[in-house]
């Protein structure tokens, strides 16, 4: 009789870890789960442990003492193979405050419009770190990169495979890679201690500005290439279609999502709550980012919808101080923001509304119709 | 008896040139003219003699042979005071297509949601040309500039000067003005030609990616700063403030504009063309367009005034070679786009429109509503 091979019944998310309890989990296998929103705004750098978890397979087992990072590819004149220690020995350590957003970030908000297809997060699926780690352009110095070469992307590979075998592979424009200023991280350290497993344990690639899934977790290989990476979650997800195109339709070629549009929501009071009849004040507080460095210029809160607004109060950024060359004031990081608003007295609901503009004075749409998609992605309407 | 002297009976505006017959002409003095949309979309390069001008003061007359630009401030070790000739042969030649854009482009499609204040752009004032010169970043080495004495923008003054004496003075931040990708210019040449005196004669600040406004006329001084430009239209105006702040208000302190949000209009047909009763087709052209390098996504248009879309073409750039140490993928320029759509035969008129992404999916509104201002500013709601 045919016997299967053990490795076919041996359950590949084996090496996934005990995840923490205060997560909202969106799936088990592969492991999403988002963070309960009134916690987001608790602290500036968000904790290791209620730090929202998207994976796209199982977790990888990474042993760090053979743990070996490979960099090559067009251009490369003296490919790398890099432990850890290397790593963190032979390279400057750089660090840098970061929000990492899932691009499916408030999806709920868009299905509620009209149905897609994706995980049910809610805004939970944002969160800010500290990364520390060797900055990629010293390592493509150490690599004797040549610009002038051709490559047009560098391509980041992770350990994580899916059961046809195929590595997580993204890209990120080479631009974006090897701009000093844009200090994309080969990081080994989230707020001050090792990656955990769920988030890239031993190193992740760090982009800051760019949606979460271009900053790779486990990370194998740096590979500069003329062309974008060919991997699933370059080509097939990860774009936004227009309004027009539906499960099935013919797909034409959207640009591959790498910086993010503005985006802002409330995190307290939830949806639902009550406010006490005597109350005259409600308290709200939340977040706003935008993508590519742009800082946040102002938030603004509504409590008829949307039809009157008031200026919400940022708090001031707890980042790192500036290392010695940096002289770039992009902003990596959210804002969080407080206000405090009237209780309407002629309405039994309150209808609270966000909604935030960057310094280039881009703005969030006013439903999610202008901006449906099928895969529901960069739902950054005003936030009800 | 008191005799005015003489220069105060002397029109400002005697070295105001004679003017191009095709502009719309929205102010006399000082001269503020838009292209005619139709117009735009028939050259990639806007022809010097139809590209929009916008002047805040006198046009200041400039002798090419003593003008010196000076180049001075904080971290400057080295001021320098260059002749037109020194920029022309002391710095590499460097041409870059740049779009500039008034702030108050399309502030008559805001002034027709609610009253704003100022002169009544249609969509024609902008316009992309061909600017060649030499780079900042390479003047500021000549002049030993040290970036780590704290200066944190770069001031331009023109030589245009309001009844009290004040000169245009505004500036860029640092981040912007030290950045090689940013390519940012002391520019000596428009689209092949010395700059036309309404242009800026005979050097102009340019600042690709960010609102026309920086890019200053007739430059006298580049001056390295801790603080921002004092000046006029640096700090009271060229500011969004809220919805909520209306004339005579109290103004809270918004960013000064530099990279501007995405934004697109239809040129033809113009608005209350009639389409004969045979036609099936109405062909569009337009031009689509985002601050900060942001390349377009997509633009789409619509015959029922927003509910439906499709894709509308855009039209390759006809940009310059990229010079050969760029591997910078900025895009500073406009994308030309056309469509061709059917009319629709259940109504008698049709409300066109159409809307575009940039490469972050930032979003341009669906109405004037949500991002009026006073000032009538960065109209870029969907165009009708
Ligand atoms: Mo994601
Ligand atoms: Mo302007």
């Amino acid at each position: 009789t045919d016997v299967l091979p053990a490795s076919s019944l041996r359950d590949p998310y084996i090496n996934d870890p005990v995840r923490p309890a205060a997560l909202k989990v969106h799936s088990e296998k592969p492991f999403n789960a988002e963070t309960p929103a009134p916690l987001l705004t608790e602290n500036f750098l968000t904790p290791n442990d209620v730090f929202y978890i998207r994976n796209h397979m199982p977790v990888p087992h990474v042993d760090a003492q053979s743990y070996e990072l490979e960099v090559s590819g067009v251009g490369i004149a003296s490919p790398l193979n890099l432990t850890l220690q290397d790593l963190q020995e032979q390279f400057p350590k750089h660090c840098v405050d970061v929000t990492f957003s899932c691009a499916g970030n408030r999806r709920t908000d868009m299905e509620e419009y009209k149905h897609v297809k994706g995980l049910d997060w809610g805004p939970g699926g944002i969160g800010t770190a500290r990364w520390c780690g060797a900055k990629l352009v010293d390592v493509l110095r150490a690599a004797a990169f040549d610009i002038s070469q051709g490559a047009q992307h560098i391509q980041f590979d992770g350990m994580d495979v899916d059961v046809e075998g195929n590595s997580y592979n993204v890209s990120i424009p080479i631009q974006t890679a090897s701009s000093p200023e844009r200090e994309v991280l080969l990081a080994y350290e989230m707020n001050g201690q090792p990656i955990p497993v769920d988030h890239g344990f031993p190193v992740r690639a760090v982009v800051p500005g760019t949606t979460g899934a271009r900053s790779v977790k486990w990370l194998a290989r740096v590979v500069a290439s003329e062309e974008e990476a060919q991997g699933h979650f370059q080509q097939k997800d990860y774009k936004v279609w227009t309004s027009n195109v539906n499960f099935g339709d013919a797909l034409f070629d959207a640009p591959a999502i790498q910086e993010m549009p503005v985006q802002s929501a409330i995190c307290k009071p939830t949806p639902s709550s009550t406010i006490p009849r005597s109350a005259e004040h409600i308290e709200l507080s939340g977040y706003a980012y935008s993508g590519g460095g742009r800082d946040i210029a102002r938030v603004e809160v509504s409590t008829d919808g949307g039809n009157t607004w008031q200026l919400a109060t940022m708090l001031p950024r707890e980042s790192a101080p500036p290392p010695p060359h940096s002289f770039w004031r992009r902003e990596w990081s959210w804002v969080l923001w407080s206000a405090k608003v009237a209780v309407p007295r002629d309405r039994a609901e309150v209808d609270l509304c966000c909604r935030a503009v960057d310094v280039a004075y881009n703005t969030q749409p006013e439903s999610p119709a202008a901006i449906w998609n099928m895969r529901g992605l960069l739902t950054n309407s005003w936030h009800h």
